[in-house]
């Protein structure tokens, strides 16, 4: 099956947004087996829509559109795709009742326009919309029977739920082949190093491995095809194995959910709590944390002691600590890890303590010079991290990555291969020097 | 002048990398007035690539490749583009140089594949390439001047530079007219609504406007045309003002920069602090705030009270209150508010709880359901939000901008319309009733 892949819309076509979609449906559609030759944007001019659905019907066997459904919008993607697929439109009772409850839910009557979006294929079918207003659809070439095309509303929120819920199940249903895919999620080995480490299992036919870097982390996906899913899962499982023997503990999980999840899960499988003291990263360890559904069993306090002050009056770290060492060096971060631990009767603290930049930095402290502090009743680790060369919001992102990992491999008891050991209280002299760390 | 975009890569049809590239040059091109009909990604299948060649060609003025000219691709892309243009290649002897120097400083000796990527247009031009080894290009259609193809890598480290330096440079002496564009960025009124309120401020010709519904606010894109930069800029400012006639302050900015940018300047031009205690958001708003460089001026206290006994050790709500009234309520966010603007000193404490989801709602209090609260030394303001069916990242995500936009108005002195009054430490009782909030 060969398929392409078209959105509609004048804020792609100006630069406004990043056709994220179109990557995300690429990958999906490939994961699927099939071949896309094609990505397309357009805007909503009706001859160079009509032109772009023309050509691309009669080369691809799938069309898969994004766009073009919003409330603002004419209906020009549906009319134009349901005229040269020889089907009609009509409109849905169900859908238009579910638009009204939702401006009723607010108190206001539904404008004109979304009336619109209750139109539906005659002969097609419809695709519940569970993150908004406008459905999705699928017609089915009225000429040539096995060629479809498929609407998704343009919003990533609402297109790529729609596509994994609705219309990946239809399209595996269509094929015979069986896919299976995983996602090893790995932590603390930048992508050069990895490439070094498993370089001889990316070259595989099935299944296929692909490295993609992350913030700060790397995925390395899998995809095996056979007769049968429980084929393909099982060459994915086998093959999933040859990575654990060689990477181990850095695979925090499979999956699509980042560290925050393992985060949780490891604290909650060892019933233990964490608190985070931050700085530098402003509170965004304590935001990815609870981003966790059910993340309040393990995680109650986290402070944002931006200002000295609110370092020393609430995690009781001693002002003479940060006059001699300044506030972003091993032992602050290692003073607010036990603070936060100790204020709020937690297992671990997390203390981040760092200079993001673009001002702040020095010839001995540079911009993205970060430290990193894990506490439990046993055992103070330090980390330092150097983020070169990065804006201000990357050296934060980065921080955060390693402030979570560092809590999940104390709530773990793992080896901590990036950070030196102290004593539960005692006194934390960091060596600055040694090797700079791969992020 | 009409142009399109054209990648060519698998890795872009295989959703391996984001074709950031597109959004690059679409942005840039519209800026230097420049009519963008198309996008398209294409393998480096010959026939596929032909055909796409051929079309566009036929239909625009101008194309922009990008990719197709690395050293493991074969020279695919530059051979179809000169034979459709009419031109043809030769080897450059100071390009090839280059190459081998390039190489040779690696102590390397260059691959033969390299080779091709020293021929360039025989009547065309090439453009020098500062950040790798393949050259750009230019050419011009033999059959119809003025109609160009520009060749560009495909790594946005080389792409982006090159085109900046010597694209644009070159596209702006064809072209005469100047072009001048200015974001709006609209608070507190929802995208229908806004439509109904600027409706006819949108269907203009010059300046145009347009708008773009982000994360609970709306930008608001105004772009003219003139013969000078200063016209052009006069022209908008005059068709801006008739913006601010109708929405006032609920312009909050013009520019790239989001809210925290807004309330950090707000803050800091008025010598205010705030502190932050949240719950639902865990840090989020405090992540915003401290992504702004300098805000140490303005921020030094964020507390993430998940647990109740943080709200009540830390920022001294009665427990007895949140027993009476249920931790999302009103009275809490408040005495949140007012608590840690005592604990940290500041002058103005933000406090927000409320259920993110996907579990903890109820009839009576439904997932999405998030007060949020903002005291100065003489009022408290409350606001309620119901943030219906969006899932758990999206409710953080609108009540922290929420949350921001209540701490600007409080520091600016505005107006309140989406909260309501209370005494400076008195009793807060919410009336659930009203018109439910347009987010």
């Amino acid at each position: 099956m060969t398929a392409e892949i078209i959105a509609v819309g004048t804020e792609l076509l100006l630069g406004d947004i990043l056709n994220t979609n179109a990557q995300f449906l690429a990958r999906e559609l490939a994961a699927l087996g099939i071949s896309v030759y094609y990505q397309t944007v357009v805007g909503d001019n009706p001859a160079r829509l009509e032109g772009v659905v023309r050509q691309a019907r009669a080369r691809s066997d799938l069309l898969v559109f994004t766009g073009g459904l919003g409330p603002t919008e004419d209906d020009l993607t549906k009319q134009t795709v349901a005229r040269a697929y020889g089907d009609g439109l009509r409109l849905d009772e169900e859908e238009l009742e579910k638009i009204r409850a939702f401006f009723a839910r607010w108190g206001r009557t539904m404008p004109e326009n979304n009336r619109r979006q209750a139109y539906v294929p005659v002969r097609g079918r419809k695709i519940v919309n569970n993150n908004g207003t406008a459905p999705g659809m699928i017609f089915e070439d009225a000429d040539v029977p096995g060629h479809y095309a498929v609407l998704l509303p343009g919003p990533p929120q609402e297109n790529q739920p729609m596509f994994l819920d609705s219309v990946r199940p239809w399209l595996q249903s269509l094929s015979r082949r069986a896919l299976h895919s995983v996602n090893l999620r790995v932590m603390g080995i930048g992508e050069s190093h990895l490439q070094e480490k498993v370089g001889p299992l990316l070259t595989h036919e099935n299944p296929t491995a692909a490295l993609y870097a992350k913030t700060a982390e790397v995925v390395i996906r899998l995809t095996a095809g056979a007769d049968t899913d429980a084929q393909a899962q099982a060459l994915c499982q086998a093959y999933a194995k040859r990575f654990y023997d060689i990477l181990g503990d850095h695979i925090y999980a499979e999956g699509e959910d980042g560290l925050e999840f393992a985060v949780v899960h490891a604290l909650a499988g060892r019933g233990k709590t964490v608190a985070t003291a931050e700085s530098c990263t402003g509170g965004l360890v304590s935001g990815r944390i609870t981003a966790v559904p059910g993340s309040s069993e393990v995680f109650g306090y986290g402070l944002c002691t931006y200002a000295n002050e609110a370092k020393e009056r609430l995690l009781g770290v001693p002002a003479q600590m940060i006059a001699a060492h300044g506030v972003v060096s091993a032992p602050v971060a290692a003073a607010m890890a036990r603070g936060v631990r100790r204020l709020a009767g937690a297992d671990i603290g997390l203390g981040i303590t760092g200079i993001a930049g673009p001002g702040g930095g020095s010839a001995q402290k540079p911009v993205g010079l970060v430290y990193l502090a894990a506490a439990d009743e046993h055992h103070t680790w330090v980390e330092q991290l150097l983020v070169s060369r990065r804006p201000r919001q990357s050296v934060r992102n980065i921080a955060a990555q390693h402030g979570l990992e560092l809590i999940r491999r104390t709530a773990l008891g793992l080896p901590q291969p990036l950070a030196q050991c102290f004593g539960p209280e005692g006194p934390v002299v960091y060596r600055q020097a040694g090797t700079p760390q791969d992020v």
